[in-house]
């Protein structure tokens, strides 16, 4: 039979799966001979027993039983007894910590008899009378499911009765007339008494944090947080200290190191004669630990020693609760704490000086999520402009300009070139143009799966969320702070995507120093620490990745940009951007074309220009990897919009008036339109379609590289071609090309050249040894093969329904965002598999916006791709996360 | 080292793939003991090596001149000896018989010298140098690569200069004189004269056999057929037997049936004092058998007796070649013969009568696409229209109507009710909405895989192509038949899709009597032979398939015929379709719905009619499992079009008088209108995000099959959930619909039924274990599978390059028209295998078009599928190849 409890001398802090992350460190700390008072542990193979059956399992009451036994042994007494009767702790505790979400029921086992003792046993009546006043108030509301203003609303009433301010200041028969209210306030609303038998408290009370795994607002922050709603939390059952026993007790929180800046040195709160959520509720002002050590030398070093060791023991910064009872201090907590992006790195690069961990586990503790947070602007620091509101950061950034509070303004006002920012209570797919126009997007309603915060992180606009202080009019054109400012429509504000942080009047942007450091711009002296640690952060993962890191440019610019990011070549220049601007009347000009004459005459006057850009492009990653994809998208979106140029021309025929080149153009325009343009006449079949298309391109790449080659350059092009679905056509599109490459050798000297293709459609993936033998390289296209393996386009579909999938928890994130490593996934190592067999020399590659999200690029390490390549400003992140894949690849295996 | 020749004793009629059709029977032949004039076989291996290297392997020489020693020996004479020359016939033969695309040379061995040899041994100087000017002629024409035209044009010449009509009028000196003329001619054209070393004439035209394979009219042949374009072929090399050795001497063809109608006894024709290419050429008129038994009854009979002796060896139809060299009869070539679908059927029925072959034999003579053709109305056979003209039969059908020369015109005649027949040179995307609209099309350029074909038998639509004597002039809106009648614009005319004729004026078109007896309605005493035949296939093919078979229907009357055509339930009911009609105005309510009451009572609306839909369709297959699936398509699809609407609204604008019911229908239009709606918000995705949609169509048909059980009924309802991609779906919509059921439960009755899932997105493939762990079945929506797998849709590819890929060999058939089972297959293959490991008992099946694919029938009986669901129409074709592929699958195990 499953074992469900374990006593604390049981467990360790590698068991967090099964004794959750408190269970599991009481655990840890009880064997490192810390105080820590006595208890156990229900697993959480217990409450997913409970929530299969919606009950307690088969034994569990009988090993509860035994534990509590074996407790009340320990400590001489029993759970409740009259004259001295032990008080227990009923804590949550699941895997991964989830702040403010589970619940706790402190002093179990106190009733109207038992307190009685309590107070001749501690020689404190008003201490057990708050004590049971502390019982009854968390009962009912976590137990009982009582709204706890209800027990706020009576103590409010004693305490303004007595005309006194702090809970402190009652004295011990207030509180007994507070129990009496609480009682009968219990009977009232659940129409049952306060429960006088103290196992019925206990079992009540363990049931209670079941259930609280399920709550709405648990799921929620699971949903949000990425955590699976299957795990089910411990509950820890602890003997109860108190620091609500007078002056000389009290109860506090600590770091061992500043989380915000990661500077040495404790850091910590403390609140004397006070419980644990009197600390969390904020009621009173707290002390520092310097405060301690004036009040309580002796806790205080005891505290210093404590956390000198957990320090040293967990070889990183704890984050600790700790309570004094009566001059003897108690263990109640410890974790590994959390920390900014900037106490990471800073962290982790101190406690390597230290000597404490080495380089690998250094780059384990920061991760490329912070590294970019440290990329993004951010607001001026040093700037004195205090937040009027806080919502959730849904899309990193910093954002300033006028609230506009509908889609058409700030589509009309964006365009006379000011900057706005769109507010509304919540977005729908008609605000999509806005939040395009916009440069940042407030919400007052929803969270990190609401429409805005998906749409805005998908386009990468910075958003700020569900800041529920705002009573935001769209009709009035303004929004109210609650208890603050009224912003009117053009107004300036400044939202902070990474805090959430919401200001009126304009913030000043202050460029991140690590972006200056990757682009050897700063200063002499401007060195901080913190891009030391970074800098350190950054040698160490080039050194340890296998996988390489390119980037996505189509410019001479940005390719001299992602170098100095440190990109090792482009493993994707599209060609079609070439093709926008001045040239598109060229283009135009080969799409109207009547005759091949005319045909041929636009292909040459865009030869010179094509090569011009690939020549610049090859010498800014002279020696490196290039990869220049055949144009790809539809021809049609060369030209006008079918609807405008309808509309327009309906307008001219009514008119009497119409305008011969408008009427051609029409023709073409209706002759290119596609119900469903992602999946008509692009990539590889325009190539295979319009002779001489794809043999221009490839003749500018080569005459490109030849012409580099003989100004002493040495270029490395690789011409990569789209869609290929089948090696039929990718064999006949090699063949023209060779032939090109035949007379460009001829003309201008030889070049080497790779030619490969991209794995973008599940065909493509699961015939990929076939392919293989046409191809010297492949390169995942994972936005097209993650269209096509869920069957939606990524504009269709994530403006209409991705919130709502989101929240039904069909995904646990955008598939766009975070490669779908279960689907598209199994494809990608199919073809991976598939290729190499065929051709074990292919190299392998993924230029998909996934190459440069730090959970894709695990999957990639792992499946064996050669490199990643991703936007210029996403190389670093890559270069880390690559590294950070291969030390955990190695410390898993 | 790999032997490259074979002598016929060597072979048997089992090798085609490395002899060719025709080496591989003149060696079973040889070995029956019939009388085949001896010789060897060079086979496709040395071919393929050809091909490759561009010259004879290593080897082949030598092998060569071995076996050609042999033969010399045999024959007691050498090639082209200067008294008595071995002459051989040079023939190409492939595995798959491609008729008039490759070469023969006949006479090889042959020189000004042996000539005289030849004349002197056979003691006819007409002969050898009739002879003579042949082996110049072909030799000239197939090796040297002049035009047979040249030859024509000087024989024709002396012919009327000596004032015969006939090749045999004329005299020895005559040929003489005309081998001197085609020596010259010869010279003249090629720059060298004709080889007088046998030896290289034989080695040429064994090259000139090999390099007809590639030939680009042999190359347009195979794509048309399917044949791959790397089996080469082989080269027979036959000792020369004459059938131009005078009036006791001729060459002829037989079969041992009737191919047109199947009826026994043998058929054939003769020509006196001929070789073979006479026979093809049409040069003189031919005899009948009745003839050759008058003329020469030793011979006939002879020829009776092998012809019995064959039919009997290969237990099948044999088509025979014959010479009779001076009395003396040769066999030179036999093979299964060719027949129509009525003699196919009535042969099989016939020889199964006869006691030559078992019903499963039987089953593999004929086949879906036969039976096919029996079911299409046909023109009536007993109308004495004669056609004007015949082109390709490209899509099958009989289609009257008046003749139209321009897609809009089509699309207006066939609006106000007129049957139109869409004329043009050929088809481009413009003419698409013409094609629609009329009953056919005829074009006069284009093959099989023109741009008409493609389309028309995508569409269903009769289409004749590549009627090259029309000359079509669309600007003046007529057709001129070469020597025949012309065709203005609004005459009427017919085709025939599947025999390519062309007919002015009206021709009756006859139902197929074969449909009559699916139908059940043939009159007693009309049953013809035929009918018999297929009755006697269909009742073997039922007891003998392991799939079964279903139809897609989504009316109660099409589901009653489609039980008439014996299928065994629905697997496929749209239920989208029952949104049309008088109903698109209660969806367009569901649609602009402001509040989720209106949308509640625009679903109340629809409730009642879709129950009433699906209790006649239960009633219609009662007993057997109807599979409804929830709505799919986008709901745009319900609304008018946005160009359409924007152009309407722009116009009441400009006059100053908007409709308000239109501005706010193109507000809906414009909010749901979709970039890439084949991958946008569709399938299960419109049951997650409206509310109610899928809830009420599960409870019209479970309320419907309650009825129909409380009536006494016996309803299977299978309710299909569209386009999942992950489980998590199905198990949202599951649980929605389960909570529906049990409401029904209790307001009716309870009713069984499943859910399951469609399997066409590559992800639901990929993960098919998972999504089997909450699907009770799988049906495969082929169309949209392969859509997402080559990310192309139908709609938008099929027409702008499907015919260029044909062209270029990227595909060999539509994959719309038949399975890629390469790389959809290989999805499917995984979705059959993960599903029922996860669920053993899952049932699966398939309902995309394919189901009705012969081809894809075989791939799905292998795969292992329940059941294939196709159009009524195409139920009895499924049966038939249902039965074919489990036959095949266990003798070819």
């Amino acid at each position: 039979m499953t074992k469900f409890v374990y006593d604390f001398a049981e467990g360790n802090k590698e068991q967090k799966d099964l004794l959750g992350g408190k269970g599991a460190n009481l655990a840890e700390m009880t064997n490192l001979g810390l105080p820590v008072p006595p208890g156990f542990v229900i697993s959480t193979d217990a409450c997913r027993a409970y929530m299969a059956d919606g009950d307690l399992p088969d034994g569990l009451p009988a090993e509860i039983e035994e534990h509590l036994t074996a407790l009340e042994e320990e400590r001489g007494k029993r759970l409740g007894q009259a004259d001295d009767p032990l008080l227990v702790a009923v804590r949550s505790g699941a895997a991964t910590s989830m702040p403010g979400m589970m619940e706790t029921v402190l002093n179990v086992g106190l009733t109207d008899e038992s307190v009685h003792g309590l107070a001749a046993a501690a020689g404190d009546e008003r201490f057990a009378w708050d004590s049971y006043r502390r019982l009854l108030q968390m009962f009912g509301a976590t137990v009982l499911g009582m709204e706890p203003a209800v027990f706020a609303d009576a103590l409010d009433a004693v305490k303004s009765d007595r005309g006194v301010e702090l809970d402190t200041d009652l004295s011990a028969e207030d509180l007994q007339e507070l129990v009496v209210t609480y009682q009968r306030l219990t009977e009232e609303h659940t129409g049952r008494g306060f429960p006088q038998d103290p196992r019925e408290q206990l079992d009540l009370a363990i049931r209670a944090v079941f259930e609280s795994w399920n709550t709405d607002r648990a799921k929620l922050y699971r949903r949000q947080e990425r955590i699976p709603d299957d795990l089910g939390t411990a509950v820890n059952v602890v003997a109860m200290v108190f620091g609500n026993r007078g002056p000389g007790s009290g109860t506090g929180v600590a770091f061992t190191r500043d989380p915000a800046s990661g500077n040495q040195g404790v850091y910590g709160d403390y609140l004397e004669n006070a419980q644990g959520e009197d600390v969390v509720a904020g009621i009173r002002n707290t002390l520092s630990l310097a405060d301690l050590e004036r009040l309580d030398k002796a806790s205080y070093d005891a505290l210093m020693e404590i956390m000198a060791t957990l320090e040293q023991h967990y070889q990183d910064m704890c984050d600790i609760e700790f309570t004094i009872e009566d001059r003897k201090l108690w263990m109640l907590q410890t974790r590994v704490g959390k920390r900014t992006p900037k106490a990471a790195f800073r962290v982790a690069s101190h406690m390597l000086a230290e000597g404490v961990i080495d380089a690998d586990e250094a780059l384990q503790r920061v991760n490329g999520d912070q590294l970019a947070q440290l990329m993004f602007p951010r607001f001026d620091l040093d700037s004195d402009a205090e937040p009027v509101a806080t919502g959730m950061g849904a899309s990193p950034g910093a954002a300033v300009g006028k609230a506009v509070f509908d889609s058409a303004t700030a589509v009309e006002w964006a365009a006379r070139g000011e900057d706005v920012i769109l507010v509304r209570r919540e977005t729908n797919p008609d605000d999509l143009k806005g939040m395009v126009a916009a440069q940042g997007v407030l919400t007052s309603r929803g969270g990190k799966t609401s429409h805005a915060a998906v749409v805005a992180r998908g386009m990468g606009r910075t958003c700020v969320c569900g800041a529920e202080t705002l009573d935001v009019d769209t009709e009035a054109g303004r929004f109210t702070v609650r208890d603050g400012p009224t912003v009117e429509q053009g107004d300036v504000i400044s939202i902070d995507g990474t805090t959430g942080e919401i200001f009126t009047g304009e913030v000043a942007v202050a460029d991140s120093e690590i972006v200056k450091y990757f682009e050897g711009s700063l200063e002499e002296g401007e060195r901080s620490d913190l891009v030391d640690a970074v800098d350190a952060a950054m040698h160490h993962a080039d050194s340890r990745r296998r996988l390489r890191v390119r980037a996505n440019a189509d410019t001479a610019e940005d390719a001299a940009r992602a170098r100095r990011f440190g990109a090792e070549g482009i493993g994707l220049c599209r060609t079609e951007h070439m093709f926008l601007g001045d040239r598109r009347q060229l283009v135009e000009d080969l799409i109207v074309a009547g005759d091949a004459t005319e045909q041929e005459a636009a292909l040459q006057a865009l030869l010179p220009l094509q090569r011009q850009d690939f020549t610049e492009i090859l010498e800014a990653m002279d020696g490196l990897p290039v990869t220049i994809r055949m144009i790809d998208p539809p021809l049609h979106e060369f030209l006008p919009d079918l609807t405008d140029l309808s509309i327009k021309l309906a307008r001219q025929k009514d008119a009497g008036d119409v305008e011969e080149r408008d009427r051609v153009l029409l023709e073409h325009v209706r002759r290119l339109h596609e119900q469903n343009p992602m999946l008509g006449l692009r990539g590889v079949r325009l190539g295979i379609l319009i002779p001489g298309l794809f043999e221009m391109q490839a003749r500018a790449i080569l005459e490109a590289a030849a012409d580099r080659k003989a100004a002493g350059g040495d270029p490395h092009p690789e011409i990569m071609i789209p869609l290929v679905a089948s090696v039929r056509e990718l064999d006949v599109v090699r063949r023209r090309i060779q032939g090109v490459a035949e007379q460009v050798a001829e003309e201008r000297g030889p070049v080497d050249y790779e030619l490969g293709t991209m794995i973008e459609l599940p065909r493509a993936a699961v015939l990929a040894d076939r392919i293989a033998k046409s191809a010297e390289f492949f390169s995942f296209g994972t936005n097209d093969l993650t269209q096509m393996t869920w069957g939606f386009s990524r504009d269709d579909v994530e403006t209409s329904f991705f919130s709502t999938y989101l929240d039904v928890g069909i995904f646990d994130v955008s598939p766009f965002e975070s490669l779908d490593t279960q689907g598209v996934g199994a494809l990608i190592r199919l073809g991976v598999e598939k290729g190499r067999a065929a051709r074990p020399d292919l190299h392998v590659g993924v230029c998909g916006e996934h190459g440069g999200d730090p959970r894709s690029i695990h999957f990639f390490h792992d499946v064996g791709l050669d490199y990643v390549s991703c936007s210029p400003f996403r190389v670093p992140v890559a270069r880390l996360e690559a590294a950070r894949a291969a030390a955990t690849a190695k410390s898993g295996a």
